[in-house]
């Protein structure tokens, strides 16, 4: 089954956007084993649109337009389809109730001609849900068998949509036989050690596709065997974890947040951060976790310094004499959260995400990052390449990949550990004026 | 003149990584005047890229290549393009030298082969220069006077190289004439009413073209005119700018953050935030904004309830009688800020952002969200849709127009002058219970 994707939108062809939909949709697809053969993008123009799907619907029997679905006068996929399928275009009322009651729970009105305008289905089409937003996506099919689907351009609406309705209905159509990809993450260790190792790993199984993608927390390795050859990719999954070692997560682990939450979990330790430059991305990466509450306290995003001093106990001296970006203030941050925060397991970072902000011996990019676990603080120093988001995301990442390395040492040590949970909470103080 | 990008490269298609090439790419086109009117994406494949090469040079007079010149056997697009062109292929012994010297420089060496192929132009045609990697970008020109420019795929190389070498060269042959388009940011106007202002705005000025896109602080708008008159273009900019009153940002502002700032330092007030089921995105949205240690003190992310106690001293008893989502603690958590964290300003946030964790009156994506500039506070309650990921990020972009409208007000404050502009009704109602 051969399928492409139509992505519409002026925003993607101004750059306004990066189309991190299109990733979405094709790892999705790629996993039911039919990757798109071609992706194209036109802008928000009735006539391009119903071009560039007419010569797709040439080529695939599936095609999938992504965007375009909204309610102003420059979202026209909809009258766009419906021309090429020659049927005309008609409001549902159920669709359009469920839109206002949809933007009433929201607290928000909008013009009655918008609510039918996203209401509308070309003749004989079908809907897929839309929980996270107004308009739902629209399943037609051709008169020759062919597959057109239209899906909502913003990414909260498109990738649930995708993952929920979309996958569901399309696998039913892909040919069986082909196994699904085989998918392992690892953290720690350089895109190019991965390479290496999966090679390694794989000398004697030959035929299998191997895909790797480095994201901020490690990397990860895809295999397929497009000769439909599951046993292979059995073998393959257990040499390359051999290879990868403590590297490797665990089987069906989700990601390395879930993993340090499951090795807190076994201890039962509590967690807390405490962030400077991440300004709260360190947080948000933790608690992007659903379920982090059993096991996470909280971060305390010091980013000025008397807040280091208020909330952390941050000595004013040592910021003075070591500057705020230095081994000792992130000692002193840790050290605030275990006295502080009724915690056993502590990470700190502090760094000059630039663009301004470099002293004499500190170039922006330079980041200290401390873990510690009660027993003693291990802080490094690292120097960050990029702009300001990738020395933040950086930072993030590897805090958390040290952060899980601490972990599974002290989940291997034979020593006991101090009796969780007998810290309590010292009253703060208020600051000096 | 109409421009082309043509993408390679498998793991685009398989949704490895995300295309910012694209996105650099056309917002530098854009930015003289020629956004790509299509992109393609097609795998590692010659006969593939060809074809789509060779259908985009019948529709443009420029298409511009990304990916496929790497050295490996899947690096096809010089091939392809050469097969196109009609002419052969031949390694250039000074661009092979250039190779070897650079990678020499970082104490790498390859297989005589993987330099020749990299090395390789299809004969007649020039180089752009890289300084960032080895395969050089290449500029041909074909019988018909068209341009097909080949640029490489990682994005550190493809970038500079668009910058420096592709951009200074095309520009030479674009028309002139093409006003920029121009942007207009808003904020707290779902995206239907921006576009009916917008409409208003805009009846008698007839030939300009509109975009909107939904951001999660809010919705761009972009005008352009395609017939290139710039006066229409400031008369649009200023009638729309009238249409939006407050809602717009001002002329020139990147963002609803860096919004917040320059209010924040008119005033030389300083923000905290407190966070709880936003967990620190919060925090890291404003951080994002370049300069905020300026105006910006730090965020406590009190995702625990002994942590809301210790850290902002919220009572336990209001905690228990009332639950940590609730208008109480948000008002506690305000007070907090402003008594412990020497501001004037504070943002806080308590909601359940799901899939579990709601108890009975209060549904997942429940939020409190509460401002205070000092005198009093103003706590309201939200619901919002959609999974974990979509509840947090709404509830940080309402956090945001919230705290922005706060600042407008406590600036136009005491003496605001009554204007049509000035009293914009709130778009954010309470939700009602």
């Amino acid at each position: 089954m051969t399928v492409e994707v139509l992505c519409v939108g002026d925003e993607l062809l101004r750059g306004e956007i990066v189309n991190t939909n299109l990733a979405h949709l094709a790892a999705a697809l790629a996993g039911i084993g039919v990757p798109p053969a071609r992706e194209t993008c036109v802008p928000d123009d009735r006539g391009a649109i119903r071009r560039a799907a007419a010569e797709a619907l040439e080529r695939a029997e599936v095609v999938l337009t992504i965007g375009g679905l909204g309610p102003t006068v420059d979202d026209v996929t909809r009258p766009a389809v419906a021309d090429l399928l020659g049927v005309p275009l008609r409001s549902d009322p159920e669709i359009a109730a469920g839109i206002v009651a949809f933007l009433r729970r929201r607290g928000v009105t909008v013009p009655e001609e918008a609510v039918r305008n996203q209401a509308c289905l070309p003749v004989g089409a079908d809907i897929l849900p839309n929980e996270n937003g107004t308009a739902p996506g629209i399943w037609c099919e051709t008169a020759r068998g062919r597959i057109i689907v239209l899906l909502p351009g913003p990414p909260r609406e498109c990738c649930p949509m995708v993952d929920n309705h979309l996958l569901p209905r399309l696998r039913t159509r892909v040919p069986p036989g082909i196994p699904l990809p085989v998918t392992i993450r690892s953290c720690g260790l350089p895109e190019s050690v991965v390479e290496q190792r999966v090679e390694t790993a794989l000398r004697e199984l030959p035929g299998l596709t191997k895909a790797y993608c480095a994201e901020p927390t490690g990397v990860r390795v895809r295999i397929g065997s497009p000769a439909g050859d599951a046993a292979a990719l059995t073998r393959a999954e257990q040499r390359i974890r051999g290879e990868l070692g403590d590297c490797a997560l665990p089987p069906g682990c989700p990601g390395l947040v879930h993993h340090i939450g499951d090795l807190l979990r076994r201890k039962e330790w509590r967690l807390a951060a405490a962030e400077s430059c991440t300004g709260g991305l360190l947080g948000a990466a933790i608690t992007a976790c659903p379920g982090c509450s059993a096991w996470f306290a909280g971060s305390a995003v010091t980013y000025a310094n008397d807040w280091k001093v208020a909330f952390l106990g941050v000595p004013d001296d040592i910021l003075r004499s070591h500057g705020a970006v230095s081994a000792p203030v992130v000692e002193s941050m840790l050290e605030g959260l275990l006295s502080r925060g009724a915690v056993q397991a502590a990470v700190a970072v502090s760094g000059i995400a630039g663009p301004a902000g470099e002293v004499p011996g500190k170039p922006v990019g330079t980041v200290f990052i401390g873990i510690s676990l009660g027993a003693g603080n291990d802080v490094r120093r690292f120097l960050f390449p990029g702009d300001r988001d990738s020395v933040r995301v950086r930072a993030v990442g590897t805090a958390l990949t040290l952060l899980r390395s601490a972990l599974l040492e002290a989940s291997a040590a034979p020593a006991p550990i101090p009796t969780p949970h007998t810290r309590e909470p010292n009253p703060l103080r208020k600051e000096t004026p």
